[in-house]
């Protein structure tokens, strides 16, 4: 069993970095402050004995060496970056989950045949630069190492400048060797688990996500001459798209998801028109054939509005992350983890993407979900249960053994 | 009669100050530029003679004393500030006309015997500081010097502080002395005088503008596993109360008008709900009651909306101006000035607000529009024919010397 307390105090000592005052953390992809907790964790690391490698992309992987020679590593991690406003737990949780698993095996003085490989990945949230899980995108390969580097925020920095600037530029390549298997922990970030009074969801695939910047652009003129009939107004043509689409959305099936995370105006000045309107878009559903009709939904409305508004609508999609299913015998690892432990647990597919999505193109990987309070993620108030973080680091590293073997 | 051909020259040649790419100017209050625009303004005031003063709200006072003592003067001006995306005419002709009448008259060796005064009234445009109108404002006694000097733009810096680091932080208390009359040379800003193929404006009154920060909070969740069922988004909110406020003020009036110029999200994360959507919106009506009845319809739909939607949404009122009736006797000055020079011309009601609607709580003013390309104005495509610029500037004249007596 591993140490609950321990745990939890390396997950506050975490939430010291970027802590905000209503008690989240902003803590986002190269910063000042991601740099902070980036080094906190080598710190740790370092102190269990753990060989600390960076790749291009400022992925980091800690490695506790196995006792057998040309076993592939059984690999675990999660991401340190937060939302602006977000929570102690999303990411972080298994990060630090893994930390725990390789100072309890350090504790006991237990050995595994397979090496042990931590990872902290870059940019999970995908808040400060497009797209999310782009640094286990790069090195499961989905992106160029190019692309990701010339990402960049809303001011114009890129990841690259933002990685050598913060000193986790490293020098290996990001792509994978052999792995025998993965798992991640992580906070289920939705209500169920909390519903169903169930400590654990043995996580069986991620539902489907598409990102879209959606650009109305109108024509520019003042907001009192003008009569009303003679504008092209996007912010009109942006209020009857969205009312449209969350209508659809919401018709379709109870699985789908929308949501209008960003909207951008410009130029931007009471008195005037805008130019244009942008709007950062995010469609979910777990079943592909689902999440196609969510696309064509969006791209169907958009035109019926383009020509209703007299405004140009411009849908572009900025990432595209098909539903995905887990490895099976991994799945069935946690599931023997969590029966042997003996908590509450449930089957489920995962509502929010995770590094273990790109994971899982080269390697077998499941995960590990525990509930979160009033599954409340993405926000300043995001909680978990001692104890059912406890639990879920436990079932973590049952797992691993499981696959790396005494 | 005025020289169109310098009046066009130092058009281009203030133009060219926060030219932009596309051909228009930004040049908003208070920034390098307008300090440019400002200094270039005062050296050719001082050029022919006159005298300046600055008041303590940055407005630009250049004198050419009158032939009699104790006659109060006759002002003219506007604003040389622009929208973020703004065109080359808009306030520019006002003070730029006011200037070639004093060349002219300089020129000719006409003296009046009322001095003549020329304004250059800070921010008048609200782009960069909210309201606008605000030096007029100030000066007219609508606003304290200590509620405008706190006025802060979206990067925090305060009117205070920005006028005081461009040096135009004057001694001069900002209020009217005794003013025999004020005009306002402007670009309509609309259609009417194009489509009517007419030349002069005889501006009668303003409209009424109401300004409001329309704030909808909801409850930033996680974009995936959160159910759409259980949900506060201030985005729907804001797309429902847009989607029935375009609907209603259209449907009111042909008259009413509805811009929606800004939006701000927060956190402003593509896969979090945001927390909060903060609307910049404008209302007018040329007639009190109508722009009434277009407060109340705001109020009523945000209660409904905030209702249904679960969202709080917060209506402050940033700023009204009631409709204004300008001074007859003025009014009649300007159309005898135009019957003399034989232009066609209308009598008409201006969209927009103008330093005259301040002007006009403590002196007798009128206004003279000339068209403007296709109506369009805060554009960076705004145009106006030289012909009709010379011919507005032939009536302010006319309608100065007729005021302040030769
Ligand atoms: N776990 C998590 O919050 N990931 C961010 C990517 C997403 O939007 O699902
Ligand atoms: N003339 C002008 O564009 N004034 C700005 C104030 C308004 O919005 O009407």
């Amino acid at each position: 069993r591993i140490d609950g307390a321990r745990l939890w105090d390396s997950l506050m000592a975490m939430a010291s970095i970027g802590a905000t005052p209503a008690g989240g953390c902003n803590r986002q992809a190269l910063t000042d402050e991601d740099k902070q907790g980036r080094d906190l964790f080598v710190r740790w690391c370092r102190e269990i004995g753990c060989e600390i490698r960076v790749d291009r992309m400022g992925n980091i992987f800690a490695r506790r060496a196995g006792t057998e020679a040309g076993i592939a590593p059984v690999i675990t991690g999660s991401h340190l970056d937060t939302q602006p406003t977000g929570g102690k737990f999303d990411g972080v949780y298994g990060v630090l989950a893994g930390l725990e698993v390789l100072r309890t095996l350090e504790d006991k003085g237990i050995k595994t045949r397979a090496p042990l490989e931590l990872v902290v990945w870059t940019n999970e949230e995908g808040a400060r630069f497009s797209p999310a899980m782009i640094g286990s995108g790069v090195w499961a390969g989905e992106f160029t190492l190019e692309y990701a580097h010339s990402r960049a925020d809303k001011s114009g920095k890129t990841i690259g400048e933002e990685l050598a600037r913060i000193g986790y530029l490293g020098e290996l390549a990001p792509e994978p060797g052999p792995v025998t298997a993965a798992f991640e922990a992580h906070i289920e970030q939705g209500p169920i688990l909390e519903k169903q009074n169930e400590t654990i969801g043995v996580v069986t695939g991620v539902q489907g996500i598409r990102w879209y910047d959606v650009t109305f652009r109108g024509k520019p003129c003042h907001a009192g001459p003008t009569p009303m009939a003679d504008r092209r107004d996007p912010v009109q043509a942006l209020a009857i798209l969205c009312e449209r689409l969350y209508s659809e959305v919401k018709a379709y099936s109870d699985d789908a998801r929308m949501t209008c995370g960003d909207l951008r105006a410009e130029p931007g000045s009471r008195n005037t028109v805008p130019e244009k309107v942008v709007l950062a878009l995010d469609l979910r559903h777990p079943k592909p054939d689902g999440l196609e009709h969510l696309h064509r939904t969006l791209y169907r409305l958009a035109e019926q509005v383009e020509e209703a508004a007299g405004v140009t609508i411009d849908v572009r999609e900025e990432w595209h992350s098909p539903p995905v299913q887990f490895d099976e015998s991994c799945v069935a690892a946690v599931s023997a983890a969590v029966e042997r432990l003996g908590y509450s647990h449930r089957k489920m597919v995962s509502g929010a993407g995770h590094d273990s999505v790109y994971v899982s193109r080269v390697a077998p990987v499941s995960m590990i979900f525990v509930p979160c309070a009033g599954g409340l993620s993405h926000n300043e108030a995001e909680f978990a249960e001692p104890a059912h973080l406890e639990a879920g680091c436990n079932v973590l590293m049952h797992a691993m053994l499981d696959r790396a073997g005494i």
